[in-house]
């Protein structure tokens, strides 16, 4: 059976060895639990069947995450059954929540999910966030959690975790934004100064948001469960996350991904790294704008809603518009020879696109194929395919709010019998 | 207890649950042979109290591995006993032996390695590959391999396996080289080639030569069991073999490390992929050669064998001859550019530098360090070091040996008894 811990924390979870009785319970929670997750709503005695648990076990399992409010026992299994049909145990989980929230150069965002994958809130927020600086930017995103737990707590969801998705280097576990180029972000510590911000004792981590975006891809997405994965996503910057084999590539110190300083650009344009020539001049969303319009041109405000914006430049290209569509085709082909790069070193199955290279993909892919075809070595791309985001803007709240509700599914009794969530 | 076999294999050991009784004995007698070689001899207690097994049946694994040759039991161990000082048990493994060739652009070579690590034979021959075509290649290669296994008959060693390095792509589980530009060769059954000219049944395979050369500097190198390593051979092309996490990076289809034919070097040259402007063509053994030196002088010479080649001009360099220490720098330069694009994109904690890379090293790694510096976002290189490889031009054919050789750790019953080797 397929367990999702070794993608997230990079260990094979059969490495873990219970220490005791308890934990080996706690392991049989978690077992049960992302079983239901993943394989669907079964009886009693599939569960005993798929996770070789004997079925006294399995029953005293799913009471006690019945009495924590995580599963809810229902209908009756009539599906091939021989004998007396069982009644499906359900995920519930209605009580719990993950949150993930995203800073990013135009925008600050927010997602709350309950155990079930269900969505109890959604916002973002157009936000100038170099210019709003750290300060101002944590206390905005310190208000869109508050946000969060106040929807959940409409709800009746107590919120077990809170992921923050930055777009840059983070130093774990400090939570430290060590480098952000395009938020001109040095050093900042996201961690403790949302800790300072938020109420409650929930724990937070902090995470790069290509890292979360994948994951999402990953755990939810249309190619959820592809082995060996690269996501890009297209925003001021360029991120890429990327799973080999069933699992995060974090890297030696947790700063793997950064391909959008690869000097695969315009040599003689400055990126906001302070470098020359970075990918991400030619194929981020300044580049695109910039090729796309005059500087006066509205796509260019950023107090505007950035889907709005793209939707403006989709319509020029449907409309036929000349420039609207060179810029596009320009893009595309610079995506291609840097994800030649990425196809030619990882060998991956899928190539991903999200953030705005998902909006404008249909404009993007054409160009962008016909230069793979000329930049990877092995025939037919090594088999990989180019896909379309289909989680938008979403991908790093999602990812956040997806690796906040692991620590339910690595230990269900963090969830108390009453249905309330206590700290770890 | 680190388990090799997930290096090369990609699966985690612990995924692997024995059938029947013979299946957890022959698990636990390769459990045995593999803490011989990671951790050293020892007394059967002390193998007992590291592996977790009881005694009596360390004892008995013992003595059925000294049955088959696999080990030998001697000097008492003194070492802080208390008590009955324990009889040391010590890998052996004289009578059995992995063979590693390779075919490359300039040469053919031979490793032959018994099962404690020790070299029965080397051999390198200058040979023009691509002139040859793939025929006269694998006549050249067999009668390699056919050498290698008299050297180790003379020993008493009989082969477990063989390991073919290309340099190129290789579809796997056929063996078919399906692109190596450099040799200009595509689609050649190297497998079946070989299986037609090798008499015996020893098993054959074919694999990349980077992935091989990163194994055995993961295996037995300096930077030995480095989990986040990166390995760049310079030949006439670029090889490229990466370690994630302790695991090879093989991607979807076996095709990953093709960093050779990123577009990083000069567009106007060509390369031998058929495309302009790939890494290779600045960094390859040629970009250095021609840089360095006039087509008449005789380190351009195919049939000169390449170390004395790379002598001269490390010579000329140590003179300060200013044309090849000019082309040194250049090429220095050039190989910090594509190594910062598998930092910024792997974070990789070390870059082993080998082939004509590590022999001509110290004059590559100060201007290579300096482009990193300029490149490589996160700061102090993402914790990167650069490391010269040990293992020479060796690096490919010790890892194929060392693949071999994994077969028996799998199943050491693989060794009949009376100490000659039976096919799988």
């Amino acid at each position: 059976m397929f367990d999702s811990r070794r993608l997230y924390d990079g260990a094979p979870a059969a490495r873990h060895v219970p220490a005791d009785q308890a934990a080996v319970r706690r392991s049989n929670l978690g077992l049960v639990l992302r079983h239901l997750r993943d394989a669907g709503p079964r009886s009693r005695a599939r569960i005993a069947q798929d996770t070789g648990l004997n079925k006294a076990t399995v029953s005293s399992l799913v009471a006690e995450l019945s009495d924590r409010r995580l599963v809810t026992a229902g209908d009756v299994d009539r599906a091939g059954s021989v004998g007396r049909p069982g009644v499906l145990v359900h995920l519930d989980g209605r009580g719990v929540c993950g949150i993930g929230v995203e800073l990013n150069v135009d925008y600050v965002a927010v997602l709350v999910v309950d155990l079930r994958g269900e969505a109890l809130l959604e916002r973002r927020v157009a936000c100038d966030v170099p210019g709003l600086g750290p300060e101002g930017t944590l206390d905005a995103v310190a208000g869109l959690v508050g946000e969060g737990v106040a929807a959940a707590a409409a709800r009746g969801a107590v919120p077990v975790g809170i992921t923050v998705a930055v777009p840059g280097l983070v130093r774990s576990p400090g939570g430290v934004a060590t480098h952000a180029p395009n938020l001109g972000w040095r050093d900042v510590p996201v961690l403790d100064g949302l800790r300072a911000r938020v109420a409650g004792d929930c724990p937070i981590r902090v995470e790069n948001d290509a890292n979360l975006a994948v994951i999402a891809e990953w755990a939810t997405g249309p190619e959820a469960r592809t082995p060996d994965l690269v996501h890009l996503t297209g925003e001021v910057g360029v991120g890429c996350g990327v799973i080999v084999d069933g699992r995060l590539l974090r890297g030696a110190g947790g700063l793997s991904g950064e391909v959008g300083h690869t000097p695969l650009g315009d040599p003689d344009l400055l990126c906001g790294c302070g470098r020359r020539g970075c990918w991400e001049t030619v194929v981020g969303l300044t580049a695109l704008l910039r090729a796309a319009a005059d500087p006066e041109d509205p796509v260019h405000d950023h107090g505007r809603d950035l889907e709005t914006r793209l939707a403006e430049i989709a319509a020029r290209a449907d409309a036929g518009h000349r420039r609207t569509l060179d810029a596009l085709a320009r893009v595309g082909s610079a995506l291609g020879t840097g994800a030649a790069v990425l196809i030619n070193v990882l060998n991956p199955r899928v190539v991903l696109l999200g953030g705005y290279f998902a909006v404008l993909g249909r404009f993007l892919v054409e160009p962008m194929t016909a230069e793979l075809r000329a930049r990877v070595l092995a025939p037919d791309l090594g088999g990989a395919r180019v896909v379309l985001s289909t989680l938008g803007f979403s991908a790093a709240v999602r990812g956040g709010a997806h690796v906040a509700l692991e620590s339910v599914f690595d230990d269900p009794t963090l969830v108390p019998a009453d249905g309330t969530a206590a700290g770890p």
